[in-house]
């Protein structure tokens, strides 16, 4: 996630995300080099940032030199409606469909056009996904992401599909006309699948949440593996899943 | 949470730090005047900054024309390791004690004199509790905070009995000499509870975490009702929790 070059009267606080925006899950720990590089502010720019950031908690500097995002930026973060409200009132439901089926349990919301997940709850049987909270993911390799575009209309597909689908594994769906005649099928049927389009061995099956006015499009699914991926079992209950959690948030807005 | 005044020369990040510490989990919505007052600093600056933080994402800004924390900042704050990391580490085995209770299953780390929540796992016949992922709790009235006390010397426990000790309910102790003979026996059997003290008819076991170098304290326990509050059952499956919690940590430092 290198941003460019800083354009001189650049805000401060423009300057700073830059430098908050350098960290993502596959390299949270930076260098003061590294968040200059990515950043794409000079280095000693950089370092009075990074020092101050550090000092109000939005970084931390461990011993070994490296620069993190801080606690206290994970717990303002906490306060976002998206946490403090969505995650914590669908998490009992989410639960619920975990206990029916001791698989993987999604939560997703439509951001731009990606899956942001908001909750992943794994147990200890669950097999191994590339998720977390937080995290994010294509549409058009996840249960969850399918599930979210079975939400779109076609104009807004047609902008979807304008940039090529990326491969994640030999099974990804990156042909337009075959992915919008998977979205129909899923329409259909009220639930979407993927069968080991994102991870080999892995199967999921997601349903989107009936529309609340003021909320993002949202989903839900489970992810199992190939071998006992029953979707007659399972397809209720996700269906289930996502029609109460959408209750639940229609009356906390009401 | 509302700051002191802003004071002349003040740097834009303190100043943007004062707006973004201005939420919280009572009142994560706030209008222009209220995001003022909260953050000590004039009108037409607060509507500058706060301007400018939406631009950045690390605010929204509603229909309602209030102000929350923004999308942007809970998913850069994800990527803290004590979110991205230890929690993640974690998730599995919480998920592992609760699949073996059907309780409220927590994780908590020792941040200043309070236990910050990492993890908060709620079934859908949990009894209900204050706590959430993000949120703090106090030390001396919870089962993951009294869990954390016991890992602290006498030294550590003079300065934090210095303060005077708030009480929740009826049945918090707050007499300093009571609650270091309730640590005492807590140590000897290597378990902390808590019965009614932050919530009426709510009991809590907990254990702390062994230590791993480089890491906070940390603690694990379970909430349930006092009526099928089983010490006997509880206290062996989460003291299991605790070790294997401390051991991933640790391998995955090695």
């Amino acid at each position: 996630m290198a941003g460019g070059t800083s354009t001189p009267g650049e805000s401060v606080l423009s300057r700073s995300m830059r430098l908050l925006s350098a960290f993502d899950a596959d390299d949270p720990y930076l260098t003061l080099a590294e968040l200059s590089a990515r950043g794409g502010l000079p280095l000693s720019t950089t370092h009075r940032l990074a020092r101050e950031l550090t000092n109000l908690g939005l970084l931390d500097h461990g011993r070994d030199g490296r620069y993190r995002i801080g606690v206290r930026l994970w717990e303002i973060g906490g306060l976002a409606p998206i946490s403090l409200e969505l995650r914590e009132q669908a998490m009992p439901l989410l639960m619920r469909l975990y206990d029916a089926t001791g698989e993987n349990a999604h939560l997703a919301v439509l951001d731009g056009h990606e899956a942001l997940y908001l909750i992943r709850i794994m147990g200890p049987h669950a097999v191994p996904t590339l998720s977390r909270m937080g995290g994010r993911h294509p549409l058009h390799t996840t249960g969850v992401g399918k599930a979210l575009l079975m939400t779109r209309d076609e104009h807004w597909l047609d902008r979807f599909l304008a940039q090529p689908l990326e491969r994640d594994t030999t099974h990804s769906i990156t042909d337009p006309a075959e992915l919008r005649a998977e979205l129909n099928r899923a329409r259909v049927r009220g639930y979407a699948t993927t069968r080991e389009e994102m991870t080999l061995g892995n199967v999921s099956i997601a349903a989107p949440l009936p529309a609340v006015p003021g909320l993002p499009p949202a989903a839900i699914g489970v992810v199992t593996h190939l071998d006992r991926a029953d979707e007659n079992r399972l397809a209720p209950l996700v269906i289930k899943a996502a029609t109460a959690v959408s209750e639940v948030f229609a009356s906390a807005r009401s």
